[in-house]
């Protein structure tokens, strides 16, 4: 066993100098997990940090050689165990790829490295007056490769939609070595099928990500900002209803509730309605008297629901601090404990029923949860609270974890609206989708990667 | 031979009603050929009509257990072939599954089945203030099965996207007869791979779509309408760069040639300038100050190119007139004699170049060549007006055709923006995707299709 691992590792080494080529497993652990609590994690083999598609090449066709799996892996923000280690397996990092090879004004587009940091590439472009839009909360760390894998959203979803609408075209390595180039850079393209979107969202299980071709907007204009707080669920789902059927399209639209408030009152003393039963931000980019008038009728439907409060302003440094008690949510409620961050998107007329939904699970398993999330879309993180040291109060989180998806599942939902499978919710994959739609899967993954190399286990599992 | 044919359609007639299943040559003929004149038909052996999801699984059982080929087909308004019949095989015609299942304004969504008609989903979904962008020229008569397949786009694009950009979900017959529901009704979702945006595009050759979910969006403002002419190639390419590089993203951004000017003109006698080299037609739907603001804007940039001509109108009225020169376009060419319509998209920094090189190859060849086009976007149509009764000109026509997809590539453009492969373009995707993406597709298609029923030898060959 020992001489066919420095086999194969000698060859990683061979291609990629020592320097690319990890082993000690004082150093592999810290590449073992992401940021996902719930899922299990095994101990790398090696850990592999390529500089190129050339690397990548070469790490596939030592693992393909030597039929040892391999699991993608950017930054580690993940959030569903995704590109959490498997025992004996190659942990492949894109974080030395990172280049923004490409930003074209004229072609209104970037060409990017993998491991380019998603503020990197914010960066970049804004320098060129143009606006990358996906803005999952860990921006300033997260990849872009970990992006495309997850098809990450963020708080833009609401107007900008989300990773996959901004990718053009692909540059994959596949399970056997092979370089794949797939979509284009133009606008419109439909020659052949839309292989660059069937990577995206695969969680590293069809391909390694080398290269991406992606789509910019426009510079978004100074946004106007809207807050405003209600004493009850219904008067929230009401407005977040309202917004869709009256047609206005906020740049941004979060809510937070009673738990919430309470959580970021008490860490920053910023003097919120605790009473409140939750609490909702909004922002329109429309530019000028256009996102004035936008905020002005959402600010009458809020106050048609019934709102206790409603305060606007068109100062972005204010809006900046009203959207604080949105950003602070999760750092606050891991004051109380432990956090489990769930995900679930349900259609946008069944938020009330979704938000009342999970105060009942609170209340049935003698939980603390919080929930926030993108209202405007109906991505909504109920985040549980509880003791890890309590082995009572674990169990119960664990179940309420679940609790949630039936509850999200139950109202026409789904049981990731942006973060993932990953390995966390494996089986709950299998009960949404349903088993045809599992075994398309499968056959999918067999044709791509037929050794089963890519990140396996992972979303679901191979026939077996 | 003739008995083994027999034996499946009887069990077609036993499945769909003698209604439903024709084989009658004189009327399956007119099934035949889609828009496509460059591209071979074949006699079908028969057309069947399903009414429902289960009319489709019982033929798609038929044709499992007999190993008949199927091309599915909407109302045969496709421009490459794509639904051309094959020898023997089933064509399967969605157009009687025609009904629009949902309007959802709270959730902003329709179902509907596939042989609904774009424009009947328009209007049934503008009786709730909500609007489905894409629009293809056929809109009046093309079905919503057929914009799925091929990925339809039209004058909206440079705005709202394509197709597959509305689509949440879809319900799909396998080759084997089995049903997939895929996708959701939420507007983020992450769960598994995005096997909705495979079909879509994939022009009938991985599964029969029965069912669409598709996003919706609020109703578009009045429109305020631009034209402009302009005397050189270099000056509409200027605007066309100089619109993306300020950040401007109008409704509508069309172009027409000097020669589909003259047409127009012979056709409508609407006194335009036939010495101009290129039309603009512009739209804003923002509304109000703002959609006037982004005209002005846009007239500026006309101004600063040279335009010989830069008019404006808040006049609804007004703006289908101006833009009627470029709707009349294809039907003012075609009274020059038979036209071959290609379909290239470019970057929109090589808009210039193409139109030159249309012009170059036009010149080479001895043809007319009109070109209009969705110049926001990049995606051009040059038309061969050619006589077909001579044979000189007819081979010059069809030679013209393959030196637009040549430039289109030599420019980092595709063969196709918005018609498909079909049948006429299987050798040039080969080209433009290249050996590996070949044979990913080929493994996707065998992977989902392993006996090669559904619309054989279209899109790209299978391997052997």
């Amino acid at each position: 066993m020992t001489t066919v691992t420095t086999a194969w590792v000698a060859e990683l080494v061979d291609a990629l100098g020592t320097g690319g080529v990890l082993v000690d497993p004082d150093v592999t652990a810290s590449y073992a997990r992401d940021e996902a609590m719930l899922a299990g994690a095994g101990t790398p083999a090696a850990v592999v940090l390529p500089r190129s598609t050339t690397d990548v090449v070469a790490v596939m066709k030592v693992a393909h050689r030597h039929g040892v799996p391999v699991v993608p892996r950017g930054a580690g923000s993940g959030l569903a165990g995704g590109s959490n280690a498997l025992d004996g397996a190659i942990t492949l990092v894109t974080t030395r790829m990172d280049a923004v090879l490409e930003v074209s004004p004229a072609d209104r587009l970037a060409v990017v490295q993998p491991g380019v940091v998603n503020k990197q590439l914010r960066d970049a472009v804004a320098a060129h007056g143009l606006f990358y839009p996906p803005d999952p909360s860990s921006y300033d760390w997260c990849t872009i490769g970990g992006n495309l894998s997850t098809n990450s959203g963020g708080l833009c979803c609401v107007k900008y939609g989300v990773t996959t609408d901004y990718v053009l075209g692909l540059e994959v390595v596949l399970a056997d070595g092979r370089v794949l180039r797939t979509g284009r850079r133009t606008v419109k393209g439909v020659a052949g099928y839309d292989l660059a979107r069937l990577f995206v969202g695969s969680e590293g299980t069809l391909g390694v990500i080398t290269e991406a071709t992606l789509a910019l907007r426009p510079a978004p204009q100074r946004p106007v900002t809207l807050v405003a707080t209600f004493g009850t669920t219904a008067q929230t789902g009401q407005v977040a209803e309202r917004v869709v059927t009256t047609g206005l399209v906020p740049s941004l639209l979060e809510v937070i509730d009673n738990t919430c408030i309470c959580a970021v009152d008490d860490l920053l003393h910023a003097d919120l309605d605790r009473s409140a039963s939750a609490l909702l931000v909004a922002q329109s980019d429309a530019g000028g008297a256009a996102a004035l008038a936008e905020i002005e009728a959402l600010a009458a439907l809020c106050r048609e629901a019934g709102a206790d409060l409603v305060h606007t302003t068109d100062d972005p440094a204010e809006g900046d601090l009203l959207l604080a008690a949105r950003r602070m949510a999760i750092p606050a409620l891991a004051q109380l404990g432990a956090t489990l961050l769930d995900d679930v998107a349900v259609p946008r007329s069944a938020i009330a029923r979704f938000l009342d939904g999970c105060d009942a699970i609170a209340a049935r398993r003698e939980l603390t949860i919080g929930v926030l999330g993108h209202v405007g879309d109906g991505n909504m993180h109920p985040t549980i609270c509880f003791d890890p040291a309590d082995p009572g109060q674990r169990e119960r989180a664990f179940a309420a974890f679940d609790d949630i998806l039936e509850l999200g599942l139950s109202l026409g939902g789904t049981i990731t609206g942006e973060h993932g499978v990953g390995s966390l919710k494996v089986d709950w994959l299998e009960r949404e989708i349903g088993p045809v739609s599992l075994d398309v899967h499968r056959s999918i993954k067999d044709a791509l990667d037929p050794a089963g190399l890519l990140n396996p286990g992972k979303v679901f599992r191979r026939r077996g």
